[in-house]
């Protein structure tokens, strides 16, 4: 085994889900819905499996595919992009993320994050030979202090990191914070990767695009997916937008870690993305529903939840009930409880930063989250 | 751009392609079929997405694929493998292969590698951080010199990446050249990743797989796909088969560059692989009949071909007609007659090693083939 290879380990929602269909337990922890996608998406993945779109989709996505996500982002934030050159269609978000540090980061390079992440940036970062330079935001609002942002920021860094909504934490970056990261990328001379996977499961205010901030649109390379929006995670299909050059170096490397990825899916992925305002009005709408209800029962079981603005995650701080060990507290409540839930200090450079955060998925269905509820009430 | 993207071209496939498409060409450049997948399939991959399995399947693959390949493992071939730490479900071979050499090199380790060889090779090494020392293998017979490889081998060398049948001159290595290769990599300490897309599609005797030879159970990872076998290169299912610690190494780097590939067609995957002999039986009856029907004609309009033993492709020795220069002749060939082809020099170190080679995929559906008959006959 390379070097590389010997220090990373199995990812955490692994891990979790693997202990908790050992113990059979309800599985609020890695995020997926457990519910049904659409009936109109999946039938556009059926006619486009049936009308033979099974080879090869070009190593940047289909055409229609590209055109449809330049139409979103012009629609939805007002953002304009050439799907000739300036869309790229990756195998999820993870792969856009993962080729996109790894074609602009040389060795040594820095790259600036808000912590607790999702668990793949910090890997990714290093197998591309950068460095992580974390910001660890605190609750209950993980407010983000832009002096302390800026002593990060080193002649070596190359990229900063975003993801608003952002998972873990539940947070959305306010227009306040985005406009100070800006002005710091504009100012030192930081290139933008956002991950805004989550762009669509917020219940406060709108999404706002970094790049859509002033300076911003021809420095950002900005992620997302069908997977959260459409309920279709295991669908991988996944995009990055930005200007030409980012998205070139990003296809350079991209073409030879998969070529390509399911093309039926990104037939699929196209007409779906012609949904109306509604679609999405009704997704926020329910998404708010199943939050309120996992976080009115964290409450009354005295798990007091820190009520996330985005994502269909929330976090209980456990060190304020003086219980203090993540590990230790899910493991606990899967094999005991039977509720399964993800420690936050795989998210944290610094264990110690996460030692105090467990993290509840909502993305589950009304049946499942009502089990859950049980549990922890004659449990917790 | 980092060095490492801005080292890296656009692939050939991308550009033939997109000659192609622009000349109105009929494309024998780049390999993929042209004609339907079977119905049988494409009924699995529908009744999966409809049954809502549309979540991501976990890292390593979904249960039921990693036995049904492990199945197919044993009974074809008398390999044994445990789905559980033995196999490794990709985004196609593509992933498999990336994944593989980043996760068994530190940099400055040698691979030893066959020329011509298909296109991924020499970057995947070389964003590992590898180094590659290729042997180059000579038209008409393509003959393996065992001492010759012997030289290649250095303290350094860590693997041995073997394409058989080979892509893209058609060569299947014989029992002899695999004895060779395997008794060289046990006495130097070379694990071996072997490439076998195209282990159902090949003419003359039976694959067989470098893993069975004496010693190499234990020190192989033996990489495969649904693509060629099932008519579904857009599917982007492989897989990576081999001793527990390889595997492991191949899935912590996996895991961070796409977490899994498309959930439905793994389900759609597990049940194809469940197919009969007699199902391998007529793909490569089928294909033989292709192969003959296009190597006629080619020599029928004066570009004799190098009969291939396997694979969907087949080389034409243009040095032989002193035409000699692949990519001025493939450029000709499709803005004139209308007919794309793929230049060889990609596919070697030293260009010059395939400037007298230029390759056409015979996976084209009958019509496909005799326009590009009529065309070749009126222009080549
Ligand atoms: C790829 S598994 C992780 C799923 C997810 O996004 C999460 O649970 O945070
Ligand atoms: C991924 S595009 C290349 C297809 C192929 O295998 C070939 O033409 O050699």
């Amino acid at each position: 085994m390379a070097r590389r290879a010997a220090s990373l380990q199995p990812t955490i929602f692994t891990a979790m889900t693997d202990l908790a269909n050992r113990h059979r337990a309800i599985n609020l922890g890695q995020g997926f819905p457990d519910f049904a996608a659409g009936e109109a998406i999946k039938r556009s993945a059926v006619r486009a499996i049936k009308q033979d779109c099974n080879q090869y989709a070009p190593s940047n996505g289909q055409p229609q595919l590209r055109e449809a996500i330049a139409a979103k982002m012009s629609r939805q934030y007002g953002l304009q992009f050439d799907p000739g050159s300036q869309i790229a269609v990756t195998v999820g978000a993870t792969e856009a993320l993962f080729a996109a540090l790894f074609s602009l980061l040389d060795p040594g390079d820095e790259v600036v994050l808000f912590e607790p992440c999702y668990d793949s940036y910090r890997p990714a970062i290093s197998m591309a030979g950068g460095v992580s330079r974390p910001l660890t935001l605190r609750p209950p609002d993980w407010h983000v202090d832009r002096d302390e942002l800026e002593r990060l920021i080193s002649p070596r860094t190359r990229l900063l990191l975003l993801n608003s909504p952002q998972n873990p934490i539940g947070k959305v970056f306010n227009r306040e914070e985005l406009r100070a990261i800006a002005e710091l990328c504009v100012r030192h001379d930081v290139i933008a990767v956002t991950d805004e996977v989550y762009e669509h499961i917020l219940f406060e205010g709108e999404h706002i695009p970094l790049a859509t901030l002033p300076g911003m649109a021809d420095r950002t390379l900005t992620i997302s997916s069908l997977a959260k929006t459409f309920s279709v995670t295991g669908w991988k299909v996944g995009w990055a937008a930005g200007p030409a050059d980012l998205v070139e170096a990003l296809l350079r490397v991209k073409q030879f870690i998969t070529f390509c990825g399911a093309a039926p899916l990104q037939t699929a992925a196209a007409e779906a993305l012609a949904v109306g305002e509604d679609f999405y009005q009704r997704l926020k709408e329910d998404y708010r529903q199943r939050r309120d209800f996992l976080c009115e029962l964290l409450a009354d079981v005295g798990l007091p939840p820190l009520t996330p603005q985005g994502t269909y995650f929330v976090c209980v701080d456990i060190g304020a009930l003086g219980r203090g060990n993540d590990i230790a507290f899910c493991r606990d409540l899967t094999e005991r409880v039977g509720v399964a839930a993800i420690p936050v200090s795989p998210f944290c450079s610094n264990p110690d930063d996460g030692r105090d955060l467990v993290r509840f998925a909502f993305c589950k269905s009304r049946p499942v989250l009502e089990e859950a509820a049980k549990r922890l009430r004659a449990g917790a």
